[in-house]
């Protein structure tokens, strides 16, 4: 988006619509950051407010609530935990999103959350005449930061064309993959292809180093070929080097795994990868890695066998 | 390697080694011909003698059996298909390579084997004055015709340094590994990655699939991000087309799996994901899929939910 010389954005100011926030964690600060920086009023609020003081000083304005932030604004976006989070955020008759906002606005949840909440929120919200998107996102701190967030929205098509401009400022890869609930699926797909391809990353580290081989080598070998992945060439380094610093938490992963077990259940959908993924996930969990990167995994792989890898 | 008008390596002739090859199927042709496009002077053998026509026919020389390739030969490259074709083309009393070798000779094992058995064949040269490397490759077919293989190599380096001229004529990226066996490890390692890698891609599919998502839009939303991978990248489009056609065939990859899990027991490895996978491609086979390619695992994925994939 262009902005002009005073920092709002260089279209008819009418059209522009007024922005709510709601978290602002790793996550929730980088992007609403991008929004300051191309023009937007923005409102927010989040649980601790402290975490929100940089934006807050960049003019940010504060509001006590979720209710609050969507009574201010024409759009709001929410990134937060878990599920509950997002029920409370949006739903709750107090102080929820849905209860604030006027007629057409539009509330997006951008957190990682049960494809079935978000068809329960878009209905909750047509009901009071109301626009609601599911806008999970995949690019971790990193993506947030420099702006290259892959998006995965699922809605109608009107809402999806009205909050484009503000995707885009943090959004590089921003696609709508169908109705409500099938931005949160495709982002379970996303999970699905990463967790099962990590259990293959931690035994092939932990066969090469029972074999004797010298795993920076080994890697020269089988990255750039059929056994490569995003995983292998940016994590088993890590691995190797014993770099457990999050990236992405385990317990966050954890979240997302049993969120996506739980909706295959209800499809009536047999994951055998997914559930060991899982299980050997929670076994990260059981040794205290909640607060790890994804990468601990290898720790638990190679305790199959009995192998301390770092 | 550079040759001269006449089609020979441009080095000194004495330094010149002549060359054979045994097992010339999709692979090995494919490599023995960039070898004759180099120059060597190539004599050949192969249990079907028709498929060796087109070398014959462009210089090769044939050969009746392993032992007489050796007789006849500086560097013994084989190719062939089970550990126990590897076992007789080598170890063989009566017709094999080693039987045949003069002293100082080498034998090149190119084909996916037991690291063990390469321990076996490395001593077994020994005895007799011989070099014994084992170096397998991934890159497949098309990796093969174009010239572009990964090659892994186990073995000392005084051979190692011997066949690098001829390694290069169907190789990029080549690697010394280790020694005897490391090679084979590293591919037990490489085949490890795609195994579990491919459980995920067929999980991911078949979930979207239920979900009711348009699968081409989700690849554009994941592709790209931390889920990307080869297999996703190049075979899941093949899986949503429908195209099982071999790249790589079933009861290959069965192979390969059975070899890494019998060295990983004999390791005292758990390796639960590789171990999944190998049931699952038994489901394949079970089913026919024998010479089907391994993007035709989403079938047996998909049909432990009940669904037809194609």
């Amino acid at each position: 988006m262009n902005t002009n010389a005073t920092g709002t954005p260089a279209s008819d100011a009418k059209d522009i619509p007024r922005v709510g926030w709601i978290g602002t964690g790793v996550m929730g600060a980088s992007m609403a950051g991008h929004l300051l920086d191309a023009g937007y009023e923005v409102t927010l609020t989040t649980r601790t407010r402290a975490k929100a003081s940089t934006l807050l000083d960049r003019g940010a304005r504060w509001a006590d609530d979720p209710k609050e932030v969507a009574q201010r604004s024409d759009i709001v976006f929410g990134i937060v935990g878990f599920p509950s989070d997002v029920r409370q955020v949006f739903l709750d008759e107090h102080d929820g999103v849905i209860a604030g906002l006027s007629p057409e606005g539009i509330l997006v949840d951008m957190t990682t959350s049960q494809p079935s909440l978000a068809v329960e929120i878009h209905q909750a919200a047509k009901r009071r005449g109301l626009h609601s998107l599911d806008a999970p996102v995949s690019g971790g701190d990193r993506g947030a930061r420099e702006g290259t967030l892959s998006i995965m929205i699922g809605g109608e098509d009107a809402p999806v064309e009205r909050v484009m401009p503000c995707l885009k400022c943090f959004g590089k890869t921003i696609v709508h993959q169908g109705g409500p609930g099938a931005g949160q699926h495709t982002k379970m797909v996303n999970q699905t292809l990463i967790a099962t391809g990590m259990i293959g990353v931690c035994e092939a580290l932990v066969y090469a180093s029972r074999a004797g081989l010298d795993l920076p080598t080994v890697l020269q070998s089988v990255s750039s070929g059929a056994a490569g992945s995003w995983s292998l060439s940016n994590l088993a380094p890590r691995m190797i080097d014993g770099d457990f610093d999050p990236g992405f938490f385990v317990e966050h992963f954890v979240k997302d795994m049993g969120i996506a077990l739980a909706e295959a259940k209800q499809m009536n959908l047999s994951l055998p990868g997914l559930a060991l993924a899982e299980q050997l996930y929670l076994s990260v969990m059981a040794k205290g890695g909640a607060k790890d990167g994804t990468q601990a995994l290898v720790r638990a792989v190679a305790d199959l066998s009995g192998m301390d890898w770092n």
